[in-house]
């Protein structure tokens, strides 16, 4: 008897949390001192509900809410606001039959105005790092929350559409806009894979992170901090994995976190554990 | 706004399990090669629903063989039986505003004859290591799982009877003839404590082990061995952390592994969440 989608969504944020190094990230054997290991765990349980929600047929915009209203539940802030915003979507194509690209798509693109008011009130549950936004959008800055329901519902943008205006500065928002693209092909590696789930995810979130620059480390730090990470992390990609161990204690250091990359990684062993990952 | 019954129970077990260094377990930092940190990861999100059934009304018996059916879905085996077995009546005890040591044990009181066969049922799904019962109870082994059910109707055993049978040499059963004590007790030092909780854990657990033999110990390795370990444990109170880690490598090399000290922490871990632990 297989999982059901929620409680392969939830494992995956847990999954993703525990393969060590993952260099910049809170993992298994490092965390932030106002980030812990244990607030990630209280936010993977807390998200259950709505990624329950999701499988069980709620709006994209409501199940997502209530999953950051779950995961909001501990003191470290913002835990897996991004990988829920991936997972979302990719549990609601499992729990209808269409998890591939074309099917994740499929949902995206039937998502309302209302799932995009969904969206908007999660900020209301926790604080999000977020880019001052364009002038064009200055009434619909995410950090407003519900409070930009309204011109949202003027302008009648769907989540789809939201998404879209953001995806070319949000790693999260552009997997939205491109079929998920990255998360499958990342799913099919942690499945092609040879040897234990601990050392596939640490593989995979380093191939990720050498692919493309990680935009919240962008948003932080800047695109040149980025570009030298993706840099880093390609001369590093089948190193000794004492270099990579050394790597990983040296960002947490400068607190240089790729969580983008850490994302797409957590939404990537979503779709592998669907796929029969053994676990 | 906190966190349902469910989610505190399973939130408890992922706690317990990344507390390091806990020795002779599977925690953050070492595992087994047959029994990983992953799957006790899968365990802990697969006895939610279960938990979550526990917490919404379902038979005490119903509601445990949903959460070790649930546990079962990974490759490692048993992971948290025991720990379950303690949850599902504290569970119970939270949602009906009943969580104190006289709560929990009118809990128990109430099982019937259905929850002892939801017990037996429960070792259909898993293995799990048992003495031999005593031969007047050779028709009650646990090991016929379901089997055994109508053996337990004709003898007209409630879950609470077969917990107090098995109290002698369990100490999980213990637990449940005695107003689970030692959780309570175990609740109040976690909650009493001053530190993070990645250390509060450890802390708890080795108090624990150190106060009683463990009876997963005594049941793999015979009450000698019980014994010695409980004594290191004592002379390891309030000792270098590394000396603690050392034995907790050693135990791990030995395959000595304190499954019922874990499963109380876990206990406690639940009932300190319920009062407001921070997480």
């Amino acid at each position: 008897m297989s999982r059901p989608p929620g409680a392969n969504a939830e494992l995956a944020l847990l999954l993703e949390l525990s393969g060590t190094p993952k260099p910049g990230n809170v993992d298994r054997q490092r965390e932030y001192a106002d980030l812990t290991f244990e607030q990630f765990l209280a936010g993977a349980v807390g998200a259950r509900a709505g990624l329950d929600d999701a499988a069980d047929g709620a709006a994209v915009g409501d199940a997502f809410e209530t999953a950051v209203a779950g995961m909001a539940r501990q003191d470290g802030g913002n835990t897996q606001f991004g990988a829920l915003l991936l997972l979302t979507p990719l549990v609601r194509a499992a729990a209808t039959d269409r998890l591939t690209p074309d099917g994740a798509a499929a949902v995206v693109d039937e998502t309302t105005v209302d799932d995009a008011a969904g969206f908007y009130r999660a900020f209301d549950h926790v604080d999000v790092f977020v880019d001052e936004p364009p002038d064009s959008m200055d009434d619909l800055d995410v950090r407003r929350g519900s409070d930009a329901v309204p011109a949202l519902r003027e302008r009648g943008l769907t989540l789809a559409d939201v998404m879209a205006a953001s995806a070319p500065a949000d790693g999260v928002a552009a997997e939205w806009t491109a079929g998920f693209e990255r998360t499958f092909a990342a799913a099919a590696s942690l499945l092609d894979a040879d040897g234990p789930l601990s050392e596939r995810v640490p593989t995979v979130f380093l191939d990720l992170l050498a692919a493309e620059p990680d935009s919240l480390i962008a948003k932080r730090h800047g695109e040149s901090v980025a570009a030298e990470v993706t840099e880093r992390a390609a001369e590093l990609q089948g190193a000794d994995p004492e270099a990579v161990t050394e790597w990983a204690d040296e960002l947490v250091a400068d607190g240089i976190n790729p969580g983008t990359t850490a994302d797409v990684t957590a939404a990537a062993l979503f779709v592998a554990l669907e796929r029969g990952l053994a676990v």
